[in-house]
């Protein structure tokens, strides 16, 4: 009773899991996508892998997370750049066929925003909004337990939220967006293009580490970014709760620390004085436990 | 039956009504704030005027509307810089002690945004956001018929978003806030500074009309600062529609048409095709209404 299927389906992973009520990972699995090899396959992989978590157990329903963009109200999956050679596919009509169960669909970000604030770091918060920032950056809002997805599903899509219009032009958001500045690419970018700094955020990381200025200077600068982007969803929504997940946040000392100060900066002083950011806990798996839950 | 105080506490006027549980208004008084005089002469008044419009009816409590800052839960006005020589008055204990009723207070902008998601253009729809642009900036965000507040209060507080990083530092606001760079002072602001144009804003509108391209370029850019303001709500939480009301919404047509296709260019191609922004409809009578509905 009760149990549901969870689908992370990423660019480099597939990862599914039978979840109990309670948000609890009874079986998974994880496999390389290979999404190369054709959409075709891909499905076919992660039937096997549904049957597999599953084997005899009664399921109320199947949930996915995908990269978007999605049409989360049809179940497509549009054209996702981290997924190439899926254009339109049909994903929620093909397993709901295939499985005779109801199935759903949401992108990736909103579903570990859903896994974070019921069974993470927002437990017990009435208001979450989920910030994940990695190569890109992703975010989801979450209000009572229930995702809020806004009329056609674009809440949360916080990385094309402008923050310098006179900033940097990303290649299909906008000019100066939070993603074009803040993402672990971005970071990436601004290191090679003002320092020569190659190697990505990584090697950013590595020398900040070692006391290099340079590249503390563009971390910095990162955490302003950040600080101005969380500072633009909290005077919009105002959320109880901030959780931040993505690798760059997984850096406590250099982006965490200085960025749940700086934001201060940007706020209304009884705003600044209650603001709560902290770091995301359920890394790898929030992906799964949030698709069940959409269930 | 269903009979509710709802009172519009502004600058320049007071005005007092009862509303019935429709929202339509039953009675209606208005007076000269005469903040000078101090705040215990303008609570009497609004006493005597609420006495006059209930006469003998019996209410089910009173709602309050007012400039920020304002603690809503606890019902204390702050300092707002509209209402000089209020600081820190417990607005609610004073008049439910008075009236022996349940009173609610919440700033202006969220009582006109439940006015007008509930009974004004927003009807029929799940989610509303309005914004009035006047001299200031102001927001609310209601979600099925009910005030999104926030944790604290802070939901709509869209003023102090940040547009532009490098832009115009407002004296209480954050360095190129949404206010600071769309408002009608910034119209006025901006007009002498470039170009010498004194009058404020609405001389800016004058000189438009007549062709001249000075203050159309002023205006051209308060267009494209507002389309930012706007894409970076939709793009954190999605509303169903905007709403759009003060006085310099009333330019329909060098504000609000230009502004519909503005915003296109800074959203993602879906939201470009269903996005809504439509003029507010309950001029000068949405304070009163939505304070009503508080209770």
């Amino acid at each position: 009773m009760g149990l549901r299927i969870g689908i992370d389906l990423g660019g480099t992973n597939v990862r599914v899991a039978l979840v109990n009520e309670k948000g609890s990972i009874v079986e998974f699995l994880q496999a390389s996508t290979e999404s190369e090899k054709g959409y075709q396959q891909v499905i076919e992989k992660m039937s096997l892998m549904i049957e597999k978590v599953s084997e005899g157990a009664e399921i109320d329903g199947i949930g996915i997370g995908a990269p978007g963009p999605l049409d989360i109200k049809k179940g497509v999956i549009l054209s996702p750049p981290n997924l190439p050679g899926w254009d339109n596919i049909p994903l929620v009509e093909i397993l709901s066929g295939k499985f005779g169960t109801p199935v759903f669909l949401n992108n990736d970000a909103n579903v570990a925003a859903l896994a974070e604030a019921n069974v993470g770091s927002g437990v017990g918060y009435e208001s979450v909004f989920y910030i994940t920032v990695s190569t890109g950056i992703g975010g989801g809002f979450v209000i009572n337990n229930k995702l809020f997805n806004g009329a056609h599903g674009y809440a949360g899509e916080v990385a094309n939220m402008i923050i310098d219009p006179n900033g940097y032009q990303h290649s299909v958001l906008n000019k100066g967006s939070f993603e074009g500045l803040a993402s672990g690419t971005s970071i990436g970018r601004r290191a090679e293009q003002d320092f020569g700094i190659t190697g990505g955020a990584k090697q950013v990381f590595t020398l900040a580490a070692e006391g290099n200025e340079q590249a503390r200077k563009i971390i910095d600068e990162t955490v302003t970014y950040l600080a101005m982007g969380i500072a633009n969803i909290a005077h919009t929504v105002n959320p109880e709760l901030f959780v931040m997940g993505g690798g760059v946040m997984e850096s406590i000392e250099f982006i965490l620390l200085p960025l749940q100060e700086k934001v201060k900066k940007f706020l209304f002083p009884e705003l600044a004085s209650s603001i709560k950011i902290v770091p995301a806990s359920l890394t790898g798996k929030a992906g799964v436990i949030g698709a069940a839950m959409l269930v």
